[in-house]
């Protein structure tokens, strides 16, 4: 059965809903989006997501149509018409500048309704088993544009990037920016080294990820030791741990880069103990 | 009236063309499109473009669907269902990877069939009288992507430095990158120094366009000197003429950039003549 997916004001099947050609996030990729992780049924985080959201149409110059608690109430009732109570699943939010008559660059004047498309679809999270077996990462130049920081769906050079990872037998492809390691192709970065953990600081290269600021807080409320700092390429082959995270798969610990062993190529210590913070914070919910 | 569109093998009126909100270009900018101009009811260099289209679908790795014919064979349907005999039109022509059941960065597998969509849309056409006038351009740090030379449709980054002209009352926001002028953010740039036409030469960064390529040979039959060279910002402020081109408005002059004058201010005598000789070959064909 095809979910129930809201489309500019309706809730229609999922197999059903369409968007006019004329879209501008069909056109010209001009919109953005956001991924809500939803645990046993309840929304994770989803104030910080929805407010980042409101950035992102802001950086774009699309003007607010909703406010929070109108994106909150179609959440509420998407939850509602596909019965998710205990699954875990993850909520899309698009929002494009809307539909043109005809085709420009430069946005319609006067403004159109930006277009909003909301769906829930399956968290494909690995494995206990995968989890403890850890992952395969590669590296690859950043090809992306300059504001990285906006959530934007003109996403092809990260589709490009991250399929890249999957031609290699790997999970992930990190980005690396004049010698710096930024992030993956759809996730943050964190490595550990001598105890501390890592990850590097917020540019509008990066992506900053909501689930990169909780293991930031949760690792502070726990006393580990951790740091924003640069990474270079030479610190992420000599890491100790390093781990790639995102809203969709949490925290993924990367064993082998670039098909370079990292540290003993085991699962690491303090991926275990972080790992168990973050599930008892989702538990806790 | 609506004019009647080609997608996925149906002609339907353009108001009433919907794709299916999972489609991989709705969802991330996955796709590629071209832009044949149509002038007298006869297309313009529509081989090259069409080469050209297939040159980017093999950039991004979309497994061709149809062969050069068969889209040619659609774009004489589309003229002749929307009896276009006399008119100048464009043709726009859109290749997405297809339609997905999840959401996923990851190249869906199996390969699913590509999303086609082709339309007729008016040329915009400055006037005689505008383009006599001249048009003023601003300049801009160049923040796409790396691979500017594929035609995707994750136009995000064009679109903003595209409306930032607007914003100032200009036509067109040339890009700088490391300091050199590489084109517009939708078209190529041209500019004259000492009686010699110069143009960046082809590059990763650059979509090198088709209208370019035309504008060089009909120089080069018309013994006007042309080169390919860099151009930096100062070049560009103490050019003789600058121009900008592409396949929707052919050959723009422009007479001021970033509120400095160029020159004396005037549409300058190589563009008189470039413009006459181009004017010629269309009418010709």
């Amino acid at each position: 059965m095809s979910s129930i997916v809201y489309l500019n004001g309706e809730y229609v099947p999922r197999s059903e809903a369409r968007i006019s050609v004329m879209d501008r996030g069909f056109l010209f990729g001009d919109g953005i989006y956001e991924i809500i992780g939803v645990y046993n049924g309840r929304l994770f985080r989803s104030e910080q997501h929805l407010e980042r959201l409101q950035r992102s149409l802001m950086a774009i110059k699309i003007e607010h149509q909703f406010r929070i608690e109108e994106y909150e109430q179609i959440i509420q009732e998407l939850l509602e018409q596909n019965n998710i109570t205990t699954e875990n699943k993850y909520i899309y939010i698009q929002v494009t500048r809307g539909i043109s008559t005809t085709r420009s660059h430069n946005f319609p004047k006067p403004s159109v309704k930006p277009s909003i498309f909301m769906m829930l679809d399956d968290l494909v999270r690995p494995s206990f088993a995968q989890l403890q077996k850890g992952f395969k990462a590669i590296t690859r130049e950043d090809s992306r544009w300059k504001d990285c920081f906006i959530k934007t769906i003109s996403l092809l050079p990260n589709v490009l990037l991250s399929e890249e990872a999957i031609e290699n037998d790997a999970t992930e492809t990190i980005l690396i920016h004049n010698g710096y390691a930024i992030e993956g192709s759809n996730s943050n970065l964190f490595n550990v080294k001598n105890g501390v953990i890592i990850t590097p600081p917020k540019s509008e290269h990066m992506l900053g990820g909501i689930t990169r600021e909780l293991i930031i807080e949760l690792a502070q409320q726990n006393n580990l030791p951790i740091k924003e700092n640069n990474i270079t390429l030479n610190d992420l082959y000599s890491s100790d741990e390093i781990w790639v995270t995102s809203a969709s798969r949490d925290i993924m610990p990367i064993v082998n880069l670039d098909d370079q062993i990292i540290a003993n190529g085991q699962v690491g210590p303090m991926w275990q103990q972080m790992q168990t913070i973050f599930q008892g914070y989702k538990d806790a919910l």
